[in-house]
């Protein structure tokens, strides 16, 4: 047997060790919050897009949920809108919401989209604002047009996902008169995925996972539950920037999400690796930990 | 009877003569070109939702596709970004068509998603990348990503349509690299219209019709066919913002499609008076006329 | 902007009006007892008849159940048959009960059927024995074939509504050898609407709707719940006629039926009126008036 | 093996030789013309009413078709109503053709629906006005409401036969702006079987099959092509009431009917003894003979 | 009338008898234990396909189930297999149970298809390894592989019963690893009734029925309930041939299957009489007895 | 970087790569005709096993269609039957065809599924008797039952397939009087793969592929079409073995095949690496060589 022969055979073999997983993971829907270096390198965000459409193909239904706080930072700095505070917070008036839609929906959105949609036709951009998806109230006043979940109406992303597509949700939602609101895409992501009954939610984060005792990089944590999840924000324990994540993975697994995962998204393929391989990465969060 | 009652058995009567009309257009598609004063002025852009929104109520199947010049050149203007003309066009860079895209998917398509949701959870933005629906080609290497239609991929419309919601169409188009382009809107109505086999093709504009003799106001025409539309182009009696209105009528109804109508969208309710009513305003264009 | 247009633009504002009821009542079931003038005089049944086409058209699926006793009256008469009483109560021999059903099945029903069906080809005549629609027992064996509702099985209206047609039900009932029996269609109608689990149930009657003081004529209720409606039954404050129709409106708003209306069927286009716009006419009863 | 057993035995083995028809008749559409002795007599009523409902059991798709010329009759009669004749025929003036409705659809289309709902609840009764059943045109204007057959739209047999039902026709069409006629039921008999493409199209007489010269009663034909049949008719050698059958089922073998039968409804069981036994009975006409 | 007639009536006769029964079994889902002469005896065997196939196609879901003692004993003998025995039990080795899996899989449910397929293209045969149907655990070490029903999944039998196939069962079960088991086809039978929620459970036998006394043959019992059997179990009266059979439907009845019927298989059309014909035979075990 | 983390990388990196093939084959229908080492030899019917889920699992739909040569020979040695010849060919007496179908179907066919199922409950084993499935014909009444497709019925098949089932067919075929008959295995491989127009024909046999010059090593043909294989027959330059699975090749693609292959089911993973991998093996064979 020649050596490219013997090459093809590691090959095959790796594809075979896939099998269990992939029968397990059938008609699994799988919420994902993408952000941070998986979405903002481009190789990157390339191997992301080849990870979520094979989870398709071998009939996973993923659901992609992401914000964009850098690319809004950057629009805002374009053209030349000065930030406000309001006990610290960023005041979001009428044209800040603007250009956050203009961010998240007409460039952060499309880009998911069009480069999932170079592996093939399946995703389609959504905003919170469609069918009715996000339903926002206004958090404060003060705050101006930020907005809090009311509730989920997970319909379309029930007929695209029957439909063998990809949804992919720019995390605008929309009030009563029709106002949008910027809502929180780490919240938006627990919340859906709570809403559709998904098997799995995952965060792609920056970070190897979650830190029994943050930032002491020995105490990376493998597998914990909602009520370790819940010690460790009281604790004290989690970074800042981790803690609406927790909380919507706690919110998750209360209301019939099977599992959650934190995942380090500077990993190439970190989902095929999560998923297919026996190799886990990052910090898994389930009810039976 | 009183004035009141009076007045009820009116509005009765006005609901009873649109009778024959709905009965006919019972699941006919519609494709709606949304532009000019109609999409500017906020007071007729509600009017639009209600009459777009009451058109998928009572069984007819809308689909609104939209360009927008004009939020273009102003988002253009608030980043400085300065126009380049090669032969006197406009070239596409790769920053202004990602303006483009942030103004007609991130602005112009949420507004015109929210404003029809204010009257229902119907509407969902699409832009053409999402699943395939506009395949785009470059049309001259030195106007950098101005693209020409090079197919019509319609299942997502056909599945949002079966759903009985209402497609909102910013015309995006997507290359075979995933490369993004700016294709004319008035050309992918047309193209649209003929992929989905629609029953009608509207073109909301900011004049009366067509004229015979343009710019002659006494030379409106009523109903023409497509025969009459070309010899109009050829002679030259069209206007220069018509042509392209014009053409993919044209396309259209030699593709397939029963009818299309070229309306004054600063009329109030403009496609409810044409579709209900016995007063039919603009001029409508058949292969029978 | 001319006059004709004026009055084409108020036509467009009444269509637009009604955009919120034909929203509300998508899908809603509403089973109408007619019966009266509404049926009797030939320009009203012919208004009635483009309602409920229109009703069907806008997304409702209404449900016609009519008795018609001045026919039957009339074809007895034109028979030379003589009326027999028992206790005061008209005896039904089988003669009689032949004559019922040729007049209802034959002669009324068929009636209403051709005059919705000048509007299209919606309706399908029903009698109560069409595949055990209606199953019924005997009232009192002096009375000969007067039957009571033992029970309803909608499962051929429910057949029929989903193809989207309009089913007219004559209330001839069959009882267990598949004897026919003449019942109250007023009762009827409540039963229908009760085993269809319908929205709405509709009385077209003769009169403005609901006297909390028969027959005084200040004392007309516009809105009453069924604890109401009961109170005014055993207080004897409902005229003898009005009786059965509000006792099979208890019946029915006690079984899953969301309201009921009496409505004046003598007021042209009453179901628009009381449906599409914001002049309510007659009475409403509702669990939580 | 005791006496009850062997009769039980037999029994048995009549049931095993009808498995091969019931495996070939499986979802046969059958047009059965339903009238005279075998409508007239209630015993032989009954045992059509077992034999088309057992049809429907094991399989196959009977449509029931009627008119009724002596319950016409009798009711004019009883209503005093002369008849006025032209050149020898009928009129039928509005209060006639009223009076053929309450016959055919008030009385003959309900005992007919009675008789087979004793045993199941699977008849449905139709007039041809229902759903745009039976379009209908006038014949000659002298005649009054005499309809010809314009065309049939088999949509609603259709849907009753997808649900498993017996559809029973009475043979009203309806015209152009809702006029009923009277239209001969041998005519819509074979009309209705071609627009279903029927695999079967029976007609039950009072006569024992087709003779090949009337009124010889030895030359009986057992077998017979389409072309045979017009051979008859052109030759003078078909008897006056037996035409209008014959050139029903002519029509209807030329237009995708795959067989036709005239059977002797006086036999018992006639349908049973014709589809279920190896003894059949009256006069086959195939495409094939 | 002749005679060839007369007897013709006759048929049509006992055809018309069997209406009632034919109705009350529609899509009655029957779960039938084949063995003893009705399998082994080629001419009972050929009444008993038509048995099968006729209640295929008059409505009912019919499902055998069979094992085949006296074809492995017959298999054994000719490949000169001995038989072991531990505490008097057989030994199943794996050379045996292969040689079981032939004679029940590659023999015996070979020939209830193709006998069945004589009379229609119905029969698929299904051993209990085929799609996980029944899940088998090792009953004893020193048995080999003897096995007990672990569990049944019958979703490959009720897609074939959607697709109006017969599916026949030959009693092999599979371990969790894919080893194959030998399992008792009367436990098998109750099992799958139970998992089917069948309406009847029956068992073709060698004797005429259940015995109150056995072997008093004057102590046939023709309707007996679950604790009746349960009774005669524990009282020691019922055969030990039949005691598994007794088991096995106290446990389908008591899991909510509505009949069992222990049934003489000697007698020709066995099924046929018991469900066709007024002249039920055997025993009927009911849970209202 | 950790090693354990470089080997996960390739792993990942190997099933990306799988995508684009994935992604071509969806909803491809795959007939595998098995047989030789790959069935034999049980470390690789355990890699097949895997194969042919992981094909199911990523969508694709494989029919697996075996004989089994070896295992009738060994079994008729087993039971001391002598064979037959008839100018050279073997006898199969009615003796004969019952070990054919013991062999195939109640051992080789179980085999097959058990081996499947372990990787989850997909295998359905199928003998061509049921449903249907292959009517065969005597080839020549001197050998006796061995068969020739006289065509095959795919409708079993299509209805597992569609509910993602794997259908295993054992080679066995039937008369038109429900007698079994001995198929060629290869032959019923195209003939089925042609029925169902599958998109791929596939050969697992024990060589490397199609020689240009059997037996010259160095004549592999790595891709070929039908005229191109027809001229090999025609030259006598294929092996005896290879001819019927050629000549069945040649039918499936001129009956609408899109594809065959040749493969060495010697090689482990076969499958994969021929359908994901950029390392095709063995002989293709199209309609576009």
């Amino acid at each position: 047997m020649d050596l490219r022969r013997a090459g093809a055979q590691d090959k095959a073999h790796v594809l075979a060790e896939a099998l269990p997983y992939i029968r397990e993971f059938q008609a699994a829907t799988v919420v994902i919050k993408y952000g941070g270096h998986a979405m903002d390198k481009p190789e990157l965000a390339d191997l992301f897009a080849q990870d979520v459409v094979l989870m398709r193909l071998v009939g996973m239904n993923p659901v992609v949920v992401h914000g964009g706080g850098p690319q809004i930072t950057d629009l805002m700095a374009r053209l030349g809108k000065q930030a406000e505070f309001v006990d610290g917070l960023r005041v979001t008036d009428a044209e800040t919401v603007d250009i956050v839609r203009m961010a998240l929906v007409g460039k952060v959105n499309r880009e998911v989209v069009a480069s999932l949609n170079r592996h093939g036709s399946y995703a389609v951009g959504l905003s919170g604002e469609d069918a009715g998806l996000i339903a926002a109230t206004q958090r404060d006043e003060r705050l101006g047009f930020v907005g809090d979940v009311d509730h989920i109406d997970p319909a379309i992303l029930e007929r695209l996902i029957r439909e063998e597509l990809i949804p992919v949700v720019a995390t605008i939602g929309m009030g009563a008169t029709g106002q949008a609101y910027n809502v929180n895409a780490d919240t938006v992501a627990g919340a859906i995925a709570a809403a559709l009954g998904a098997e799995k939610l995952v965060y792609l984060t920056d970070v190897a996972g979650v830190y029994a005792n943050f930032p002491d990089e020995n105490s990376l944590v493998s597998r914990i539950d909602a009520d370790g999840l819940e010690r460790l924000v009281a604790d004290g324990c989690a970074s800042e920037g981790m803690i609406p994540k927790l909380r919507s993975c706690i919110h998750a697994l209360r209301h019939g999400v099977g599992r959650a995962h934190i995942l380090d998204g500077r990993v190439p393929h970190a989902l095929l690796l999560e998923f297919f391989t026996r190799e886990g990465i990052g910090t898994m969060v389930g009810s039976d930990a």
